[in-house]
């Protein structure tokens, strides 16, 4: 039922719950008839010509020729050695700005009521270089590289997303008075940044008020940019403020492709039994087809999940529900043919 | 009125609302009969004999004497070069642990009405190292350091207090998972000190995921520690849970001495106005009686004020009410009379 132009996605149903989530996914967008095609691959990891362990070449192929990519939990494989598969992703195909939009969601309470922010972190450098030392026994220093290029580039795609999205205010996080030539050099390219965007207003915070901020008032804020971990940190805090990792979505943005993910783990525990929720999955897929210039998809599947979140008699139980994931899918996916 | 082995304590009164607040504990010390006479010194940087601007000595020199200090905020001079005083003071006396209780306060309304943490950050090191390089044009580096002493040391920290307080868990809080090696230690540390406290219960929890915890649901925590900047957010952040930095006390345990603060900033728009809160003051100054062994009158000046909060007849503006910091502080003392 595709139409001959549809485009092809690389699907990444990763582990644990990530191949279940996915094929609801699948399942509803299918049900919406977007004009994608999937190509899935793995990604567990494989020992390369190198010796080392890393993403198969199939995949890193696959993400390369597709350009755009959706991804379900990955495990990170404990013990010395073994980076994490997400940081490998986000290296290797350059995906510089992740962006995890938090907003209230109709009738799932939580105590606040007016979330509507949206993090983006700057993905590849920071106190996430991977750079460090013992340099005596017991003395081990950790290093946070930030660069001119880097940072340029996130603040200037904080601000073109803030002016696309009709947003209104770019807040730029930093602690600036402690890391004062790092975090200087952050802040410094966030306001070149704001001076090409004279409509948007632009203000500079310490991460720490910003923190106790977000809990006070979180209307408050609306786009916010920071160096990698600060963002690691404010984006699941925002997440926090409306439900947690089950019902808020994440894209990483690179140069010459996109890659959206769940921020959720593998749930190993429900894995396999038909319980686990695929709503943030479906909202980061909702997010790569507004990349994909696929609004009207993008609009009718997000109507569709936040109305039968709303009406909420077919709920997942971490949605304080009894139905399975196939029933939450089958729901969703009935609203959309209804609409 | 003191009686002659009155101890001496070293007030710092701060810039902008320091001043006031102070009184406002001073007077309240009187009420009480805290059996200590304040030495008051001034902190405004002076020109050393180096040339470089600094602590003057006489504060140090007091400091060193008395071994406890009660600090109202600073303000931190603008331009390169100029470290915070704040810092500067931390690093002097080697207060090496951050102590910052926060409770939900009763008749303070918030989100929250269950927040009581602890955080314990280690004030020294990490993030702070304060080594910064730019390596090339663009390209900047800043240090983090962990050793093996300092994160020992706070983590033993930790876990007496915990054991001297009643607590029952600690947390560890890192980025283990991305900072292998410094995080690493700093956990090994924790893990070592566990063993030595087995009647304390010890988890280990990502920092990102503390942070989402934390504004779900604060009960799940009990005592936390960790390294520096980590402390720097989630202290805040915990601040932000039960009414900011207004209400919350801050004390930087060393190995010979302690200084207790509040944290919040200096209000000069209020300065001089008879408005300021000083609340956040007096209840770090009740810290420091506990610190000082004179925990009977801690309690009575805690009670006072609490009651005065839970009561909200005479309230600050910050707190809702219309009262100068005069007359709520009068209230305090009237009440602690009357106990
Ligand atoms: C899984 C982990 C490496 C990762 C991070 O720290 O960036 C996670 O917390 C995230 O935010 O995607
Ligand atoms: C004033 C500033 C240097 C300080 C810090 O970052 O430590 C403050 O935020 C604090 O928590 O005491």
């Amino acid at each position: 039922s595709f139409s001959s132009d549809s485009k092809l996605v690389t699907l990444i149903p990763g582990d644990g719950i990530g191949p279940e989530i996915s094929s609801a996914v699948q399942k509803i967008f299918s049900a919406a008839q977007v004009p994608i095609s999937w190509e899935t691959v793995d990604v567990t990891p494989v020992r390369g010509p190198d010796g080392q362990m890393g993403i198969p070449q199939e995949a890193i192929d696959s993400v390369n020729r597709n350009t755009v990519g959706l991804k379900g939990p990955l495990m990170t494989p404990v013990g010395k050695g073994h980076r994490s598969l997400n940081l490998a992703l986000r290296k290797e195909f350059n995906l510089y700005a992740n962006v995890r939009p938090c907003r209230s969601i109709e009738g799932y309470k939580t105590l606040y009521d007016d979330v509507d922010v949206v993090t983006i972190r700057e993905n590849t450098e920071g106190e996430y270089s991977g750079i460090e030392h013992e340099i005596v026994d017991g003395v081990v220093q950790s290093i946070k590289l930030i660069t001119e290029p880097a940072s340029k580039r996130v603040a200037e795609f904080a601000f073109k997303y803030a002016k696309a999205n009709g947003r209104e205010k770019v807040t730029a996080v930093h602690k600036a008075n402690i890391m004062r030539m790092s975090d200087g050099l952050f802040l410094r390219c966030c306001r070149e940044a704001a001076e090409k965007y004279p409509d948007i207003k632009f203000e500079e915070k310490y991460l720490d008020t910003v923190c106790l901020n977000m809990v006070q008032d979180p209307s408050e804020y609306d786009v916010l940019v920071m160096p990698n971990l600060y963002g690691d940190i404010l984006s699941d805090l925002c997440a926090g403020l409306v439900g947690g990792l089950g019902l808020t979505p994440s894209g990483n943005i690179g140069t010459n492709g996109a890659i959206f993910e769940s921020v959720h783990g593998t749930a190993p525990d429900i894995a396999g039994q038909d319980k686990a929720n695929p709503t943030a999955l479906l909202l980061s897929a909702v997010m790569m087809l507004r990349y994909m210039e696929l609004g009207q998809f993008a609009n009718k599947i997000e109507k569709a999940c936040f109305d039968t979140i709303k009406d909420g008699r077919v709920l997942t139980g971490d949605l304080g529900g009894k139905a399975k994931c196939s029933e939450y899918t089958d729901e969703i996916c009935r609203r959309i043919v209804d609409l």
